[in-house]
């Protein structure tokens, strides 16, 4: 095999995990280096990042395009020095199952009253609440792209109502679609049970507040509203959240992400009765399941093929 | 509406919950009594019931059918005085419905390591352990009824594998089926997480020991093995599920039904850490769904068409 790599070389750019098993697996099909030689290294011609330092990318003559490891493209916009070569976003089967799994997994923890459950569990007593059947329940997901969809699919087939909003106009079978500022307010008044799957811009910071939470539909079935978050922490004003949780706004939150991760020692979250924490594992970029896609990409490009899933930087995802 | 109604009576012969939601939406339909007047009562044509007083029903002369308020018809086989009139197993949507969301979500805690992120987060640790997606995971159900069959669909929908396990040879798109008691260790083998959805007669009584226990497959990406049920408590026998806990066996369980039930206070399942308790509440038999598809069947034979679900009293169920 490495008789017929390329010449080019590419930059792994990753900073707080472990880049190992990403080298590994890419070397089977490329050169990869974790520093480029000099700041305008001409051997360079892609590079894998997640997080990098600032600047790192921003001289390579020969660079032609950059592999975002997330589904997210936050982490990489903000380095001031990013040329102005495509990004691409990761799109993977596996990226998406887990996703969907997760939120699955949240909508019917809140759905059945899992947490209500278990308290009463630890207080040996039997007695059934009244539970609404899913027909009865509106799950309402913020961002319907890759993630958004498939999570929509997943709870259709469940048989939840499922409305989606955007921020332009989307249509998908089955799913009361809602988009814009004007969207905004009939979405959340017509949600039981809001998922978070936005991207994170410059537009969405902090779009999660307590006005938004105020909204939510309360008067239900499941006696109250609930809020889940597997996009980004800076989505969230997590003063906001708690507020909504003690003054009733809110019945319960399942939060995979937060505005400072590691979630902080002292955050009140940690032990808040009816928050469940998650340290950003919905959905996993698991390299195994990735490297291989982004390689293809890659050797597709060098043909003169065009790159697919690629970042509008304008609309910031 | 009431001028309408047939001449004949219909026995709501319920014990252990309130009959008169039943009472209710029955008697728009139909005259309801909660007791015949005298044994052999004449003008009792049909009997809804739900573990009825034993001989209730032995002598009344003209009675046509019996219907059955759950989906398991053991609490009514047991009565030494049942009539040999066919009877009537409730299948509704409302119900498949709720069975579906509570296998689903209980696969998901167990696949998603529910338990061990609600300890890890009450210790505020920010860790990601190993995940194996779903594709990686076999779910086995046992009973391949309506329930098992709607289970199955939802959790092939998720992408994890299934496996099935019957009495009888069945076949179901994307299940790998195995029946009989030749089949049953091989299903065992290839299980990581089992769903006991079997109806209880002679023949499964007691059938989840703790060699069954032992067959499932704990060498896998989930670090052990998981058994949920949401059958009937007497196909368990929970000394062995406490034991398997204890051994490593069993990593975790989610119990619905119980050998006795309420579960009595004194019950070691109650606090134990890797076992979920719900008290009978994975699929509510709830009278607003179910009345409508009984008296359109009463009226369907009153009409001399043939009676739909029927129990096979041989098989037990």
């Amino acid at each position: 095999m490495s008789a017929s790599k390329p010449s080019g070389k590419v930059l792994l750019a990753i900073t707080g995990f472990n880049p190992q098993q990403w080298m590994q697996l890419l070397s089977a099909r490329r050169n990869v280096v974790l520093e480029p030689d000099g700041p305008a290294d001409p051997s360079i011609d892609y590079a894998v990042v997640w997080k990098q330092r600032p600047r790192i990318l921003e001289k390579l003559p020969n660079l032609k395009a950059i592999f975002s490891v997330g589904a997210g493209v936050d982490h990489l916009l903000t380095d001031p020095g990013l040329p102005q070569v495509p990004i691409v976003r990761v799109v993977a089967d596996n990226l998406t199952q887990y996703m969907t799994e997760y939120v699955t997994w949240r909508v019917l923890d809140h759905h059945r009253q899992g947490a209500f459950y278990r308290t009463q569990q630890a207080r040996r007593t039997w007695y059934e609440p009244p539970q609404p059947p899913a027909s009865e329940v509106s799950v309402g997901i913020m961002g319907l792209g890759n993630l958004g969809r498939a999570s929509a699919k997943a709870l259709l087939a469940l048989g939840f109502k499922v409305n989606g909003w955007s921020r332009t106009q989307q249509e998908m079978d089955g799913v009361t679609c809602y988009a814009g500022a004007s969207g905004l307010t009939p979405f959340l008044n017509a949600t039981d049970i809001l998922v978070v799957l936005l991207p994170y811009t410059p537009a969405t910071h902090g779009i999660i507040d307590y006005s938004v939470l105020k909204r939510l539909r309360r008067d239900n079935g499941l006696g109250g509203a609930f809020l889940i978050n597997a996009g980004r922490g800076r989505l969230q004003k997590e003063a906001d959240i708690l507020r909504a949780l003690e003054d009733g706004t809110l019945k319960e939150a399942s939060l995979d992400v937060f505005e400072q991760e590691p979630l902080p020692k002292t955050s009140p979250l940690w032990d808040h009765p009816r928050v469940f924490v998650t340290p950003h594992a919905a959905a996993t970029s698991d390299p195994a399941h990735l490297v291989g896609p982004m390689l293809d990409q890659m050797d597709a490009h060098d043909r003169g093929e065009p790159l697919r899933n690629l970042v509008d930087r304008d609309a910031g995802y």
